[in-house]
This record gives structure tokens, C-alpha cells and sequence, in this order.
């Protein structure tokens, strides 16, 4: 899939593609500040109907959305649509995802907190009749 | 002074203009998560020619730059310029400052890092001379 339509949401350069099955489809990921620093900041970008799976953070994260359109959802709750200036706080250890609505790339940074505490926990994929629901 | 010129350097809301000797000119904040956070993040808007007085945080801070064009300098060593993309960490303790070139608007993010370390201590103004220099 072409990236040419993404130009106008780049600020930080777009990174490594990621093959993970933690994700729906393609993503690529740009680390601005070291995984093992006090402060892990990095870059994300989905392709259009790309997001990941439900997962927590045990130290909790923060979303900046930077570029196209996408969603966050915690387990629970209604999915938020987010677009460029949109911020999250992920508390430690809620169980979420996020990533690109179906018809628009997404560009998040995130900042992993507190990250002495705990890692990433991945776990189930996300329902695509859920999905397929959010416009 | 006009901000028409700023539009395509925003992403996140600019926030309250403020006024602090701190800085040598005009400067709008916008916390995105509460300062008394365990991740506390801010957009930083800095007019042309505007930039803050040497200061350090006891935790550390990362800077992601936005928009426009600016300088960030550690004491003892070159300025160095930085445009929409660039990152800086700047290590706890470290006496610094950063701000706009003299003929552009400059955004950044910044994360204070390990807040509950301490907070910012401000010490003294950059010298003028010294600044008129970056072009």
C-alpha cells in the first residue's frame, strides 16, 4: 500500500515496519528515545483498518495523536475516536487498544510510563464484528 | 504579533500565553496531562526570537520538536539547531535552555522525566550576545 497519502501527518520519520501478530495488518514504528531509558517515546503509524490487539501496560501510557484518524478503547467502555491533538492517559495496567479507523492511516507517539514497573502484556485480538462497527 | 503564520506548526492546541521572566519574549502552554501527573506533557509555542533562561530539571526532560525552527544549548557545549522531527533527552541535572531562532516560531513537546525526582530550577538569562549569534 502507497504511504503518499500519509506526507502531511509526518513529523517524526516513519520507521521499521512491524511484523507482529500483535497487530491487524501493517504498522510501522519509530523508537525517538532508547525502549530501556527512564522515558520510552516512540512513533507509530497504522495503515487504514491496521490496529492492535487488547493489551495493558503495567506502568500505564500516554497517546498524542498526531496525524489522520483512529480510536482508543478500554475493555468496558465505548471506543473514543482520536484525530490529530488528541491525548490519552492509559492508567497502569487498564486493558485497551487502539490503532487506525478502517478508511484513514493514524499516527500516534506514545510515552511509556513509569516503565520500572512493568512491560507491555499482549492479549486477545480485538472482535472484527466490533470493529467493523466503528465508522 | 501575528500567529497567522504558525497554523501549519499546530497540532496541539497552543494554550494560555504566559508570562514569566523566565522567557525573553512571548510564549503560549498547553498542559495535554496534569502536571502533578506521573507523565506530565506540555506544547510549547515560542515566538520568533523568543527563548527561556538557563535552567535545569532534577529528573530530566525530553523535548520532541514540532514546528518551526529553534535551538536547544547544555551549558559548555554548542547550540544546536532543531527542526519538526528532532528529539532531544536531556540528562537529569543538566543546566540547559532552548527556544526559537530569531526569525521563526518554534513547538515543541516536552515530558519531564522521573517528576517525582524534583522540578525545574531556573537560573540566569542566556546572554543576549551570545544568542544574537545563531542565525
Amino acid at each position: 500500500m502507497s504511504t503518499d497519502n500519509l506526507s502531511s501527518s509526518v513529523i517524526f520519520p516513519l520507521g521499521e515496519k512491524v511484523e507482529s501478530p500483535n497487530f491487524s495488518g501493517a504498522v510501522w514504528m519509530n523508537m525517538l528515545t532508547p525502549r530501556d531509558s527512564a522515558c520510552p517515546v516512540g512513533n507509530v503509524t497504522f495503515e487504514p483498518g491496521c490496529i492492535n490487539s487488547w493489551h495493558t501496560h503495567a506502568g500505564g501510557q500516554v497517546l498524542l495523536a498526531t496525524g489522520g484518524r483512529g480510536y482508543y478503547q478500554e475493555w468496558g467502555k465505548p471506543a473514543r475516536e482520536l484525530h490529530a491533538g488528541d491525548v490519552v492517559e492509559i492508567p497502569q495496567g487498564a486493558k485497551h487498544w487502539h490503532g487506525a479507523a478502517t478508511d484513514s492511516w493514524f499516527v500516534h507517539l506514545f510515552i511509556l510510563v513509569n516503565p520500572e514497573i512493568g512491560l507491555t502484556t499482549w492479549l486477545e485480538p480485538v472482535s472484527h464484528e466490533e470493529y467493523s462497527l466503528l465508522k
